[in-house]
């Protein structure tokens, strides 16, 4: 075990983790994972590219330390977060003869360990889970909190559990092969962490984003600095009834968006949506006379440095109106008894939660959104 | 409400909740949820014999308290505790706008119930969930406890979530309507409860059993004592860590058969299964020599008795030598690391959890018994 290794430790009291990022955490996962949970069998669950990469080596370092091991190798990108292949999965995991003690083990992105981890929690009625996540964006979001699931025809991650994993490796090193675009979709919830309640990690980004890009100990610390914020409003609401969903600023308007781009990652992926839904939802609380418009530029304008889109009117091949942006909203599991709920902001870090905003509101900057030059 | 129902509380902390026992509940199943989820609509899970019966009371019961409502209608059978089942009750539910305080109401027999659960624990990262009943095996044994689940290819109940119910509503005039054979089988699951930890009630059946059977007082007072037997065994050990375990005296032989039955109702229910298993559990007690050849004699004379059957060759068909059904435990997900665990008893009432039993002496005393005349 490296001593470079930063750990950041969610105390969920039984259900207690640590989040381990560093260097080489790949080719050490055997015994990273054999002293986490002993005598354990482990079913890696992956995609077709993570396979050709990464997987030999967690394979050769599963067996050095003498843990038996499957996989399930599943297509890459968004549409294999669906039924056919959580039945796949599951009856997968089940057909080593995995048991209720024994992993689950995510290689993967954020498609990967949603998928995974659902498959974890209902297999056997639970069993243990363990996250590799590969891409900025898992590593610092969807692999820390414990949300898992796939997606309905009727909208994303509508069927799903919590199950928190038992360890997550953020092998930081493997961010280096990651096409550029998809680094950069995974900054966008990077400064999310600090635009909710860090001004000064903001800030902080706003100096030292070319590092955090080229992969200096500045995209080590922005991972451990966004991975100790999410764990800390997870440990706060763990199923999210009250402040986790602080962790939402930005995402009704972006779901809202990937919805409306039916989810074509060429067109548009999470992070480019939450990129946008950040701006709408700062210039939102602009337009409500909550946050200064000096913020709102602030916002726009670092995300826009480092190349990620801030208008909706920007996204490839755009033609829906603020009805049809409003109608994807409420279609949204965040909707609460027909009332639209926002994560608002009166300045950079003073995010809240705002129940209850009217859809007139909404439409009425939405309209102005779309005619904005 | 009214003053003749009976009660059984299940203190689970912030998931407890009410089993509540006795005529008519369906017609005031309205004014009941009502009162335990307030301002919540319902998306009733049902199947289609139910569809007929009772489902007409049940809708206007909701409608009556003015609780919108949906429906969705399976087939009925075990073969609808599958993934496709699932998929469509999770999208039906999704469909009709439910949300995560609305309520999935489950009516029917275990099947409904494990399926319509499964669903409320995962639609939304979690609905909430009331189950009312209708098979007299619903009600004592699979509608309390929060098991909920479908089957895989591999076994059944491989897939699935502990995921509490609000509120339990136990008809049981719906039981008159029942056929004789389905009520018959539910009762092993009565009786398994006096042989876990209470000789006292099994005695009471013993004698009471033409009551039970008719429909008459003795048959709420079994059902309560069932029911407030296993919410005593759930309380201690949710998630079955522990003593839950017991709840599986008969049932590690009883999968074993239905497995090799392949789940044919026509051949054997989960009860009759249960029946044998629970007489393979004394008779294989007996030949450890833990427990008495009289008490073990007293089991198989007791569900003689009430007509369930009690031989392994007696089951229609039955070709499956000791190999086969060793093998069949093997696969069940009771297995622990390889080794076998057994409920066994010292006697009637006086069950206990055995970790590491040998398939050795498992497979001798399936050869003897399978030789009996």
């Amino acid at each position: 075990m490296s001593a470079s290794d930063a750990i950041v430790h969610v105390p969920l009291g039984e259900r207690a983790y640590d989040i381990r990022i560093g260097h080489g955490l790949i080719e050490r996962a055997g015994e990273l994972i054999g002293a986490a949970t002993p005598g354990a069998a482990c079913a890696i669950v992956t995609d077709e590219n993570l396979a050709r990469t990464h997987l030999p080596a967690l394979e050769r370092s599963l067996e050095a330390a003498g843990i038996r091991h499957a996989q399930v190798v599943c297509p890459p990108g968004e549409a294999t977060k669906c039924y056919r292949w959580f039945e796949t999965v599951c009856d997968a995991i089940i057909g080593a003869r995995m048991e209720r003690g024994d992993v689950v083990v995510a290689l993967g992105g954020g498609v990967i360990g949603d998928l995974a981890g659902f498959a974890a929690a209902v297999v056997r009625r639970g069993m243990r889970f363990v996250q590799i996540p590969t891409s900025l964006l898992a590593q610092v979001d969807s692999s820390v909190g414990g949300k898992t699931g796939i997606n309905s025809p009727h909208g994303k991650n509508l069927v799903g559990a919590f199950h928190q994993p038992s360890l997550v490796l953020a092998d930081v090193g493997v961010l280096d092969t990651l096409p550029e675009r998809e680094f950069r979709a995974g900054y966008a919830e990077v400064a999310k962490y600090g635009l909710i309640d860090d001004p000064a990690f903001f800030a902080w980004l706003e100096e030292n984003h070319r590092g955090v890009f080229a992969g200096g100990p500045e995209r080590a610390h922005a991972i451990q600095t966004s991975c100790a914020a999410k764990a800390a409003v997870v440990v706060r609401d763990e199923t999210e009834q009250g402040d986790r969903a602080l962790l939402n600023l930005g995402h009704t308007f972006a779901h809202a968006f990937e919805r409306l781009t039916h989810y074509d990652g060429a067109r548009l992926v999470h992070g480019e949506a939450v990129a946008i839904g950040l701006v709408c939802a700062f210039r939102f609380s602009a337009a409500l006379g909550l946050c200064s418009g000096q913020d709102a530029g602030r916002v726009e304008g670092h995300l826009r440095t480092v190349g990620l889109p801030t208008r909706i009117r920007g996204i490839p091949g755009w033609d829906g109106d603020a009805a049809a942006i409003l109608d994807a909203m409420f279609q949204d599991k965040k909707v609460k008894r027909g009332a639209l709920t926002f994560i608002l902001a009166r300045g950079i870090g003073q995010s809240f939660i705002s129940r209850g905003v009217e859809p007139s509101s909404v439409r009425e900057f939405l309209d102005a959104e779309l005619a904005r030059a």
